[in-house]
């Protein structure tokens, strides 16, 4: 299930957020305590370096240097140290008000310097929860800033081949790096929606079996609102992903171009995936639907077999439990038997007929 | 709820509307006895001169001047008094028409002096219910008028920022004047939205609850009405605002383009947020419809139980009131206690039977 | 309702239709016995001349002049007369079989001299019914030629306001008149579409009351169809309008385009608010079948309440009805008392179940 | 109904197909037993020949003639004399296999010396099932070839009109002739989509009657399933007019090109219509559904009303049928008859409760 | 049914892969034990050599050479003869990625010296599951290289072809092959979508007749399914032909463009009778609930007929079953008579009732 203490969250901040001044930097995500935290990757072909920034201040030493520089920051609660970062690699006002404000939709803004991506990086938490994080990418000339709601990502690939010596992804530039960020983040997805994929699948199964728990509806459409909102983060991504694709920015070297291509491929496999999920999850309603109406039928029918044998047998006895002075066959010798062998032959016609009627 | 009264009072006043000469200024707003209100912001860097004008013809002082000036008019039912301030700004007839026409759709004009711009301010009442009224914005070079159905708005952050000499916007142009205006009124949508968005997750839960009153689909119906009409009010302006981005007025400076994008940004993701809501609905009506169902299917199966225990149970006792004479079981000693042992038998038989059938 | 007894004949006269050589004149509306007349304006600013045209010769007097004429015919039926007028204007063959050709979708041709409109004209005849009536208007560079089914318009205001010198429409030039009068068209769109919306609103009050009518789904089915022609005969007005406006055919003027603007922005609110009636007519038709669901639901509680607690009663006392020799209760004193009190402990406690279950 | 044996012979024969060299020549029509028939009209403005070529050899002589000539070649089975005609009239290979593959979908290819249409010719047989027939045109420089899988066409009204001596199309080239076949083909749509549309009203007002029969849902999915084939035969030929008159195929005049937009315009409104009735199927549909439902509720409702009356009389009779030894009430002398006073107050209580109820 | 297996296959594989160095090769196939095994065509229009071949490096023998090769792959499992292949042609490291992701949607990528093409190939199995198998091609300027998971293909024919020394694709280059191979695989598509259509039908059929089986919903739900996986594979390779139709490769001869475009064509009518499934599978949902309904409607009907015949005649009965002392009627001669002659009456007044009703 989608987290929802965090929606809620973010309803209350932002409506603290109506009536600023533009360009005013105010933190819409979690109110966690998580530390604000500071990585650094310095790295060319032949060294590395990697550190942890104590102090904001030593960020800008690695802006005009020709080694590339990916600065990590999680933690966007403390607003201040952002603005810091902000003014010493010269970032819009607004790219920092969108950096911490947790609910801004995927987007890309092209500046001079640098170019600005927000994105949503999405991962299953301890309670198989998913949780949507917004990630925010800077790319300069010779770095990259990201910047994270909290510690945790899915990024951890990345630090282990830039350690490596001999991977690709030291030998380029900061275009390369970012591309390997995103790629990171939408190769996630496909865990995500592989999940979203085998809990339908689960359901469908449930629902096939004619056997579903009853409230299984609740499930259905709680499955259908995750999937809306993994949509929501996930689909706008294509349009920015194609737009550096296709785009002329100086920042994007043409040999990384296909990488970004691939990356839409990726997308649009993603997107083709969720649609598809969308459109099951609608047979699913459909199929729950019928189940019920199958049930109701089913229940019908049982009251309708029993009602309809017994209702008029029990008028006939009722017929011969009346009180009559003068009711002739009840002075027979042999009548009752024989009323209970027509009853009997009554009972089995009926059987006979609900029979015929493929109701039993 | 959005207001009844307001669209029974509008369809007369079109209704007058019809056959009149174009250009022809006919209120459509509420009758309310608000009276007519002239405010005056005059600005530059370093003075501010407010005042409330009570004489219109005063407003065209501050026409040429080099300061950037914001006239707002509260009260569109003095409609010679608009056309006054529309003579003294040469204002085509149209705008003006389009002024006091409060059913207007949100729209862009371009002339070649001015910007003509009419938006939908949407707050809540005293009673919650959603007002919609109609803001009509005039951009010229040196000044901005805006137009409002009756007084009380959501510019108040505006006004404090303007009386800061501080602030980035006494230093800007009337453009930036304009930006901070309807920015504030799309922040505005933003609590709308979540108040909707509230609404429907009550709803939600209640339907999950399985214990949802019985006329809840009213209100989901309800819902639903005031969704669509708020996407009405919302929606045509995402192409404005992309008009003034993209388009290439002279009234619009280069520097304020950002922050337009920046409003744009808003409208999408208001949007995406409302056509999801309106996905919701759509579930939550299934929900309902399913609710329904699985209640007439709780109701049958009771039916069906007690009917069909009882009435073969029913029909035995029958048997044996009949007055036949010669009903060899009622004179055998302990024949009344045997049947009523096979009836607590059948009794939990079919018991057993619901049980497996899980209708218990 | 929509008129029926138009359709079937327009059905009936279109056969006729098939097979033809294209360019002939084949009248496919109304067989009335309406007469033929032909009504001429011609005005400058200074003087005006009203005249009813006998002969259909005299039709071509206005051409050449410097005078805007305004010349239009009612009764389509007359064939040969439409093609007289035709010659002395020298329209195309395919324009004069559109003409009359009153099936004809709303459209726009472009010729060199002329520019020819087909548009449906609505009102609600004496009976509440929507009429739809085909208008086609040829504008030629002095006159305006209009030619409609039957008497009977919504151009009494302009008339009149031709009447008066000091109109603006008397200063301006045939593209204004063609204005004019198809925003007399528009402007009734407005009245149709918001007797819809009343409808719309009585139906939605009576099916909100939960107090509708059986029948009221046959309502809405036909308000639907209703909705779904009217929207057929408005919504191709918009891309000619469009046209019009974008366009640059020399007939129309500078200074008009910004009214034809107007224009479009009034058929994109009347189309909006169809759109939005549409929707709302789903919701009716959702909500209809809630009710009926709702009310069987009621009918199933009334139903399964009365059966569930007589059924087993009725058991109990035809237990005490049997004949056995040997049922010691029935010989206690108070056995008959103390049962007729267990009945009556047994329906409190169903009762306060079905309470409990909020079924009652 | 649309000819089921037609469509399953289809599948045989387009199984047949697959694995074949590109340009090999399948008939995948149906297999009957019609001849070969070839018919040829060549006229000028002043002769006309009509004749019957039996040898198709003779066709290539009108080729290069200044006359124009019409070829007709009705039985497509023949694909040896198809394939004899394509090398005299030097048609691409991949042209001939489309010719005489039936289930080719309308298309429009354009080459050097001539212009190759496929188009569907749709009318009704003997026992009112609709036939879709494939067209194919070949229009060159003086020739229109056209190819028909069987004699029995619309063109009859051309022939006529050929033979007249003082006709246009006599005066006018092979693009004409084209524009003249395939409005036949058109103008017939018109007869085949007015067919369905009085099914439809048919349907709608046995639905509207409230005594529809019990199948007539098979009739709507039938009809239903007609429309989604006449749309898929008439829906892609827009597209083609479309491009014959935008496009500047050497081909076709300049003066013509006003006819095909005329078609343009009779297709729009074909199209228009069939969506409409679209979406009156699914109207229906939905009218089906609510019938069956309002039904289900009258059922529910008589079930109801007599079980709730008389299981609690039937009750009562109960009571007094026990035999206890001590029943007070039974020895009163009028006790029998306040009883049946009792039961009839409570059934007209009863009564009245579902009259209020509007049960009744 | 499509077959489960590979899909629960494909995802644990595809997890793997998130991580992972972009270019990394990762088979995402079958885990099968099928051999690697590439075949050789080598041919010009006078010879054709016909090879295995066994060792991987003979391949690059065939690259410049003057005659067209066709090197097909089969067993993508061997990631590392895939690279060896990939080295010595040059690829690209995504190609190769691409070639043995078999989860890899439909796409074309351009490359400088050559052109990737990844497509789905469709067939049954023996069991009636469609399998989906991935097809790469990769087209060189005298060579065409193809890639499948496993052995077994539709290329049969176009083997046979390329044997016989005077069929047209000996004497064509290597983009006629590529058509041939693209034109074998979209062929195959028809019968697939032919046994889709046909099982719809069959449904249909089941559905009409109003005897369908009781769990019909679950096939109709997975054949839904089916035609939504079929559609994702379809549907992404008509914009890929498109573009290699349009684009201007240097590598497709302007002569095989028509062939391409009669693909084209192909692949809209494959798309189109898809669609059309899909609209039939809704209305196959839809006659199935109607069908539902229908049956409960009749059970309810049965049921109230029952009921309202004899819940009044049973109480008629208790009331002369009740052991007043004083019940006049009892006593009369013939009362027993008359009462059943009532009854009697009073069957027939219901049967005459609902047969008028049109319940019998």
């Amino acid at each position: 299930m989608i987290k929802r203490r965090t929606k809620k969250k973010r309803t209350q901040e932002s409506k603290k957020h109506i009536g600023q001044v533009p360009g005013t930097l105010i933190y819409t995500g979690k109110k966690s305590d998580k530390d604000f935290h500071v990585e650094c990757f310095d790295y060319t072909k032949d060294h590395i370096e990697e550190s942890i920034l104590l102090n904001i201040e030593d960020a800008v030493n690695y802006k005009e240097t020709d080694s590339v520089t990916w600065i990590n920051v999680d933690g966007l609660k403390h607003t201040d140290k952002i603005e810091d970062i902000g003014k010493q690699y010269d970032l819009h006002p607004l790219v920092l008000e969108d950096i911490v404000n947790t609910s801004q939709r995927p987007k890309i803004d092209e500046y001079d310097d640098y170019l600005f991506v927000v994105l949503k990086m999405l991962y299953y938490d301890d309670e198989e929860n998913i949780v949507i994080e917004q990630v925010s990418i800077v790319l300069g000339k010779n770095y990259v800033l990201t910047f994270q709601e909290s510690e945790g990502d899915v990024f951890g690939s990345i630090r282990e081949r830039l350690r490596l010596s001999n991977g690709r992804i030291r030998g380029l530039k900061s275009d390369y790096l970012m591309y390997a960020l995103i790629d990171a983040i939408v190769d996630n997805y496909f865990s995500i929606i592989e999940t979203l994929g085998n809990k339908i699948e689960d359901l469908e199964t449930e629902l096939f079996s004619g056997n579903a728990r009853e409230n299984i509806n609740v499930e259905v459409q709680q499955l259908k609102r995750e999937i809306l909102k993994v949509r929501r983060a996930i689909f706008p991504l294509r349009e920015i992903i194609n737009r550096i694709e296709k785009g002329e920015h100086p920042l994007i070297y043409k040999r990384t171009i296909n990488f970004f291509r691939d990356i839409y491929d990726h997308l649009i496999q993603v997107s083709e995936n969720i649609d598809i999920y969308r459109e099951m999850i609608w047979s699913l309603m459909d199929m729950y639907m019928t189940t019920i109406s199958n049930k109701m039928n089913e229940v019908m029918k049982v009251l309708t077999i029993i009602a309809t044998i017994f209702i008029p047998l029990t008028f006939i006895a009722g017929i011969y439990g009346m009180n009559f002075d003068n009711i002739p066959e009840l002075h027979y010798k042999y009548s009752y038997h024989i009323l209970i062998g027509v009853m009997v032959l009554l009972f089995l016609a009926m059987l006979y007929y609900f029979k015929r009627k493929k109701w039993l």
